[in-house]
């Protein structure tokens, strides 16, 4: 199972991202989360600390230097299919079960935008060889400049999440647009920050046929968590039952 | 004035920069809003039909059109330091007092990036005179990538709107640091949703130095109008009070 998580900046991409992540992670399932997001902080999420991680954008020149391989041979080294477990140790950061890789950030103002960056991970994630019980969450960036370059063109299910409110959903319908053009068929929605029954009816009047696979509810853990630099908790029962059922819902959804 | 609004996915950049561009308008100002954002939606928060608008990413071709210059030399068209007023009718629609532009968006899934887009905007603002009452309020994409491009280079002050969670204030530094890069001196914060003192001291004990000048605080109104797809009322005595004074905090940092 490859998923890419979409959706409006704020929404809570990378909090369903890293609740999913765990989630698996402690029903048995080997994780890969991957942070693809410039503005990254998927690893705070999951309290793993990203210091030292190589970020794929990085790998090129990790490959040259461990194999003697020349720059620009890397598609050479994805013709491999790697495994999950076969990814070089310094690329990302293990904790409770899930591994953490960073995509790569904006290092220098002026220094241009993230399309090498995009490919590489493009790529990797392409060629990665899963088994059964094993998952990849692409904790996407915000927007939908992501689906021109395509960077999620190697999963096999794309989640939006959206929140109640008519620009998350204007995002919501022209992510799902652009993933037909590069071939990405399973696209789901998942409801966030919903806080009663009148805003989960305005997702499901206004989802145009988008299915809502689950919803994660406004939850006081959840804000408590961001505001003070932590996890939230899976032990809390409404949001471990919220991604129990997002989760089988992306488990049902058949290769 | 030329104002670009920045900050992470979410946490108000659209609403801000709606409310500044109709509060300058109403007080006097010819005001442009730049919406600079790929996942566009400051015409629904200005309350105009961006249907038919030329996004600024095929002026080029405009140009060319109309004056039979060949495509390429655009720079040329820029020497002309246009004023507001000089900007092609096609480029912009008006509604009370406020000209929108908007940058150009991904029309199709694995087109490509916006570098190109970002290009042209960001020669067209910086080449632009302005009189004394004129303001240029721009709306960034969500987090960091734009301060790859530069695409805010042309501006004089950046806001970085902050809403109360640790990880908008990881963006906001993360933007402070790469306006140093291009040479963006003038960078000041804004919080957004504050529901509270205590959330109000939490921005300014962790905005490490980059100034508070106002506040935008929780509002169901302009949650209420985002549900209902329409601008959030002006008139509202909260939001009024709030935007005067983030205006009169911009307009005091001297040029």
């Amino acid at each position: 199972m490859k998923i890419a998580v979409s959706g409006k900046g704020g929404v809570g991409k990378t909090t369903l991202s890293s609740l999913l992540a765990r989630y698996w992670a402690r029903n048995g399932y080997r994780v890969l989360a991957v942070d693809a997001d410039p503005d990254a902080n998927l690893g705070s999420a999951l309290g793993i600390d990203t210091t030292g991680i190589v970020p794929v954008a990085k790998m090129e020149q990790l490959i040259t230097e461990r194999t003697g391989m020349k720059p620009g041979t890397v598609g050479g080294f994805f013709k491999m299919n790697p495994k999950v477990d076969d990814l070089p140790e310094a690329l990302g950061r293990e904790r409770d079960g899930v591994k953490l890789l960073i995509m790569g950030t904006i290092k220098k103002g002026g220094g241009g935008c993230v399309c090498p960056e995009s490919v590489l991970l493009k790529a990797l994630v392409s060629h990665l060889v899963l088994y059964q019980k094993d998952a990849v969450v692409m904790d996407m960036e915000a927007g939908i400049e992501h689906l021109g370059r395509g960077t999620a063109q190697g999963v096999d299910r794309l989640v939006i999440v959206v929140e109640p409110g008519r620009r998350s959903i204007e995002t919501a319908a022209k992510v799902r647009q652009l993933t037909k053009d590069i071939g990405l068929h399973k696209v789901v929605a998942v409801g966030s920050k919903v806080r009663n029954e009148r805003e989960e009816d305005f997702l499901n009047d206004n989802l145009d046929g988008i299915p809502l696979i689950g919803i994660l509810p406004f939850s006081e853990e959840i804000a408590a968590a961001d505001l003070e630099s932590r996890p939230p908790s899976l032990d809390d029962p409404a949001i471990y039952t919220a991604i129990e059922r997002i989760a089988q819902g992306l488990e049902a959804e058949a290769d």
